[in-house]
C-alpha cells in the first residue's frame, strides 16, 4: 500500500472504533431510506453514506487516501448483504430495539467517530481547531449528507438539540487530555466516552441549545 | 501532462465510451433543468453535474487527478455551446427523439460508463467488491448529483427499476471475463452492451425490484 | 509545510481578496441560516460552507491541499465567534444594512472570488476555459452549496439574472489582459472590480437573460 500515510501508534484501537461506529450508521441510513420508501439500491446507498460520509469527507479535506472503505471493502460487502436482507431485517430490529436503545447506539457512534476524527485530523498536522472541527465532521456528516440525499434540511442544524456541541466539547476534551500524563489510548476513550454520556443526558433531559427564534 | 496516471492499455476505447456516454447525460441534464424552469446557468451547471459527475466523484474517491474533463476542455466548451442553444434545441429534439430514442440512449451511456469506471478502479488497484462499486457509481452518480442539485429525492433511489443494478451485474461480468482467454477490448464491449441490455429488456417489460412497502 | 504548493508572485493580493469575500459570503449563509429557523450548530455550518465552499471545491477539483481554511484556522474561529453571537448581530445588523449594503458586499465578494479562483486554476496549470470555469465555481459555488444543504434548488440556476455569467466574462477579463501589459495585479484588481460593476449594474437595471420559459 504506497500511499499509506504515516500511522500514529494507536490505529489498531482508532480502528475498532471506527468499525463500531460505522455499523450504528448503517443501520441509521437503513430506518431513514426505508422511511422515504427508497427501493434496494436507495437503501444500501443511504446505509452507506451515512455510515462513512462523514469520515470519507475529512479524508478528502485532508487527503488522506486510500479510504477507510476502499482498504477495507468487507464492510461495504457486510452493509450490502445488510441492505439485501433489510426489509425484514427491520420488522425484527423494530421488535427488539426501543428508541432508547437505538439512541444509545447512536450516542456511542457519535463518540467513537468523533474522537477518530480529531485524532486523525491531529495526525495529519491539523491545528487545534482545524482538528475539532474534523472530529465534529466525522460525528455528524455522514447524517448531513444522509439528509440531502434524502431531499430534507439537516437534522442536526436544526434541531436545536446539543449534538454536534456535544462532539465539539468532547473533542477538546481529548485535545486537552494530550497536556496531560494520561496515555493516548486512555484519553481516546474518556473523551469517546464523555460524548456518548453527554449526548445520552441532554436527551434524558431534552436539553436544548438557548435560542431566540 | 506531470500528473497523468498509469495508462492501461485500452486507455483509448475508454475514452471513446467516456464521450459517448458524457454527450447522453449532458441531455438528460439539459431536459430535467428546462423541466426544473432554470436559466442558462442552471441549464449549463446541471448539464456538466450530470455527464461529468459520476466520473468526477469516482475519481476523487480515487484521488485520480487531472480529471477527464479538466484534460479535455473541449467537451466542457461543447455542453457550454449546446447550453446555449439549448432552448431551440430542445424543441427540436423533442419532435425528433421519442421516449425510447431517450431510454435506448440512457441505456448506452448507463453501460458505457459503468464499464469505464470499473475498468479505472481496478487499473488504480481497487478490491473488486469496491471497483465494482465505483463501476456503479460513474454509471449512476452523474444523475444522482443532477437529481440533488434540482432539489429531488434521487430517482434511481426510488423507483425500484433495476437501473443500478444492471450495471452492478454488468460490472461484475466485466470482472469475470478476465479470468478468460476474452481480450480486454472485447470484455469492455461485452460488458457493457450486456449492461444496456439488461436495462432495455426491464424497461420493455416494465421489470422492478422485489419490494414490500 | 511540505505540502505547500508552488505560490506565484501575486499570493498577498490573493490571500486579501479571499479574506475580503470570506466575510461576506458568511454573512450570506447567515442570513439563509436564520431564514430555515437552524440553531447555532446550522447557522455556523452553512456560514461556513458559503464562505469556503466555492474555494474548497475549487480546490478538491484541482488537487490542491491544504485548503486555505485549514492553513488559516482564524477565519473558521472567527465565523464560530459570529455564530455563537449571531442572533442579537442579526438584528443590530439588519438595522444598519440596507438591501442596497448587502447587494454591493456582494458584488465585491463575487469579483475577489472569482479572480482568485482563476487566477489559482491557472497557476494550477489549468487550461483556459477550466481556468474560467474554476473563477466562476469559486464565485458562486458557496451560495450553491449554502442552498443545496437548505434544501433549495440553488437561487443563482433559476433567477435568469446575470450572476454567474457577470463572473464568466471578469475571468476571461482577467486572462485577456494577461496578453497585455498591464502588470498581473493590476489585472486582478481591474477584472475582480469589472465583475462587481457588472453585477451592480446589472442588479440596479435588474436585468435579466434572455429567456422563453
Amino acid at each position: 500500500m504506497p500511499y499509506m500515510p504515516h500511522v500514529p501508534v494507536h490505529v489498531s484501537l482508532v480502528t475498532v472504533i471506527e468499525i463500531v461506529a460505522i455499523l450504528v450508521g448503517a443501520f441509521s441510513g437503513f430506518v431513514e431510506a426505508r422511511r422515504k420508501r427508497m427501493d434496494l439500491v436507495g437503501v444500501f446507498t443511504v446505509a452507506f453514506i451515512t455510515a462513512f460520509g462523514g469520515g470519507t469527507l475529512r479524508d478528502i479535506l485532508l487527503d488522506r487516501r486510500p479510504l477507510f472503505w476502499v482498504m477495507h471493502q468487507e464492510y461495504a460487502i457486510l452493509i450490502f448483504v445488510l441492505a439485501l436482507i433489510a426489509a425484514p431485517l427491520m420488522r425484527t430490529l423494530k421488535q427488539i430495539l426501543s428508541e432508547r436503545l437505538i439512541v444509545i447506539a447512536d450516542a456511542i457512534g457519535l463518540g467513537l467517530f468523533a474522537v477518530a476524527g480529531v485524532s486523525q485530523a491531529q495526525a495529519a498536522g491539523m491545528p487545534l481547531f482545524i482538528a475539532s472541527m474534523m472530529g465534529v465532521i466525522t460525528g455528524i456528516f455522514g447524517g448531513v449528507l444522509r439528509d440531502i440525499v434524502c431531499n430534507e434540511v439537516p437534522m442536526v442544524f436544526r434541531d436545536g438539540k446539543p449534538y454536534a456541541i456535544c462532539a465539539f466539547f468532547g473533542c477538546w476534551l481529548y485535545i486537552g487530555l494530550q497536556y496531560t500524563e494520561i496515555s493516548d489510548d486512555v484519553a481516546l476513550w474518556v473523551s469517546a466516552a464523555s460524548i456518548t454520556v453527554m449526548r445520552l443526558v441532554t436527551w434524558k433531559f431534552d436539553l436544548h441549545l438557548p435560542s431566540d427564534k
